[in-house]
């Protein structure tokens, strides 16, 4: 295996882009040049030299010196721009742009295929967890029968507030944002979007299924009260943001983003803070869980230099799943238990509960725990966003 | 990157062969055939057909047809032998065999340079946790503080059955060796052997340095009695058996195999019966853990098979840490503060206690908590064998 000369074109130096600087500044076995920075913020102060930058995309895009694009911004449309022309013009890239990923999944397969490159983005699911590696490597060669997980480190921060420290929600989400852990504009992570669309890279690695982030319902935790809290504290219970995907037969998957319970003798229970964690469940592996920081420049820096250093012997994902094809459908027909605490019955009778094992009526708050179909949910996912309720999937077999 | 063509010559056709031959049966993904296995017992019923056996491991040495060498067989020096042989005829090899490699490692690392050929082995530390791979590609590129973890399903078993359900140490060891997890001499893995060869590998990946053995203390869980079980669960603790390895120094590092105490809010709490976790601390990624199965036919033949695979497409270790050389010193001048059960007040003067922050003696027993030197450890270690005493590393910072 000889390693090439990377010579990188990096897009954005915000947190992630400085991350890595640092990283590969430390790093002694491995030796990277950023050649250029394309970054779109002309007046904003930089730590390093302004000779290190560029405000024209063009110029890392064009330079045939640089063999390897690092894209590090924002803003999913332009990343996809920028990875499409850096493809075009024959270039590797890397890229931590869940959002980007998850939308244009199939066609950014495609490209790497059309344009015989490759792309790594290691760090959009999981952060610092080498999960996608995994699942690439490892997984290759058996049943795996589920996956899932605390993907969204702003989200777990929150509920770790929350859950040790009693904040209520609003000031657990203002900590978030004043450790940097959460945007101004929260709504990706505490919706459960961003959870959703390294859910859907996962189960492209998973299973070879590219799907419309669209498709997959997902509930996140922006409704979540004190009262939900107390009793998930009463029963033993920590409440997390898991995204899940699983087989329900042997060509078909379900997968949803939703809270969970998680008992303290599960994995997932002193996965707290911003910290992420998956488990995975195959037919001879078995059981296997991966934990790491889920946010934060440095965690996510050094996935993505392990990016640009597998990328410099020639590594490339082979997206095994997708070629074999042997999960050809996607199901959200599908029982799950759950959780729902509520005020108005009406609310309740749109979730078509199909079995009823608690309910509670109190002055301020009800809630019942049943099973209901994902479909449904799928269906309600509109009327959902004004709805007065929290949703938590009990975990239970159903 | 082309995928060669996978003739495997197979030795040992125990534990581990079945498993590697029921998952590679099961594998959509990936093709590769068994040519022959070479095993010794002439008398042994088999599950296959002979016709796929020989008792002549020159028909598959000098087979030219053949150009992986997957060895599985219990003895190491008949291994070394078979893996040497092997690399000088130009095939890559795949082991399982951790006694054989620990003993080995530089030769075995110097012979795979010499005839350019490729020897994997995940699966002879931490068994279905990629641990090694992940040492290899993931903390290429940044300083790793520590390691440290369960490496040893058989005493992990033992102890989960000790502090679960108050089962005395012989009775759990009987009840894993019922279960296959432990040999019927089960030497090895309760004095921590096991666990100590595989801290070496992981040593040598971790940070470059290819210790002998001999080198490394290790005292293993074979003397724990039932007042350690009960001093540890009435403070909180499940004593496990945890290697570790870390750096004391910018070019130095230490390691050892010692039982540890382990809070319920750790990660390795939950790591019960034959799994195995691991737990890594670094400058960027910070504090990673993986747990996985660490024993068992199919959890182990999944290991291997990833290691097949990888191979199939010239994937080799690169052994950066040791090219790089930025450890260059291994020392055991290292202090900490363990929990010393005893009953001879001289087995006691023995640890020289630098710092006694606990002393208890009743009727039965006593035990002292304070500071001691890894070299003063080390250096009583024959005498330990003949000791009534338990030591549990406090893990507390000293």
């Amino acid at each position: 295996m000889t390693r090439e000369n990377v010579k990188i074109g990096l897009f954005g130096y915000g947190c992630v882009g400085q991350g890595l600087h640092d990283v590969l500044n430390s790093s002694k076995g491995f030796k990277a040049d950023i050649v250029r920075i394309c970054v779109k913020d002309r007046t904003k102060k930089r730590r390093i030299s302004m000779d290190h930058f560029t405000f024209d995309k063009d110029e890392i895009l064009n330079d045939p010196s640089i063999n390897l694009v690092v894209e590090l911004i924002d803003d999913a449309d332009e990343a996809f721009n920028i990875v499409t022309a850096a493809m075009k013009n024959g270039k590797n890239v890397v890229s931590a742009n869940k959002m980007m990923i998850a939308k244009h999944f199939k066609e950014l397969v495609d490209m790497q295929a059309k344009y015989k490159v490759s792309m790594l983005y290691e760090a959009s699911a999981g952060a610092s967890i080498p999960i996608i590696r995994n699942l690439e490597e490892y997984y290759d060669n058996e049943l795996l029968y589920s996956l899932r997980g605390i993907l969204n480190g702003t989200t777990n921060y929150i509920l770790t507030k929350m859950h040790n420290e009693g904040l209520p929600y609003d000031e657990a989400l203002r900590e978030a944002q004043h450790k940097g852990f959460a945007e101004s504009d929260p709504t990706l992570d505490v919706e459960g979007w961003d959870a959703k669309y390294k859910l859907c890279i996962i189960t492209g690695h998973a299973y070879g299924l590219f799907l419309n982030p669209d498709e997959v319902f997902h509930f996140g935790i922006n409704k979540i009260s004190k009262f939900d809290i107390q009793y998930a504290k009463e029963k033993g219970f920590k409440i997390k943001l898991v995204p899940y995907v699983g087989k329900t037969s042997e060509k078909t998957i379900t997968n949803f983003v939703l809270p969970r319970f998680i008992s303290s003798d599960k994995y997932l229970y002193n996965v707290d803070n911003e910290y992420n964690g998956i488990i995975t469940e195959a037919a001879f592996a078995d059981k296997q869980f991966f934990s790491g920081k889920g946010a934060g420049g440095h965690a996510t820096g050094s996935a993505v230099l392990s990016d640009i250093s597998a990328n410099s012997y020639g590594y490339r994902y082979e997206y095994k799943k997708f070629q074999q094809g042997t999960i050809s459908n996607y199901t959200r027909d599908h029982k799950l238990e759950v959780y729902l605490r509520y005020n108005d019955e009406k609310d309740r009778e749109l979730f078509g509960f199909e079995e009823v094992s608690e309910y509670f009526s109190g002055r301020f708050n009800k809630y019942v725990i049943g099973v209901v179909n994902l479909k449904n949910l799928y269906a309600i996912r509109e009327q959902l966003r004004d709805m007065d309720v929290f949703i938590v999937n009990t975990g239970r077999k159903v």
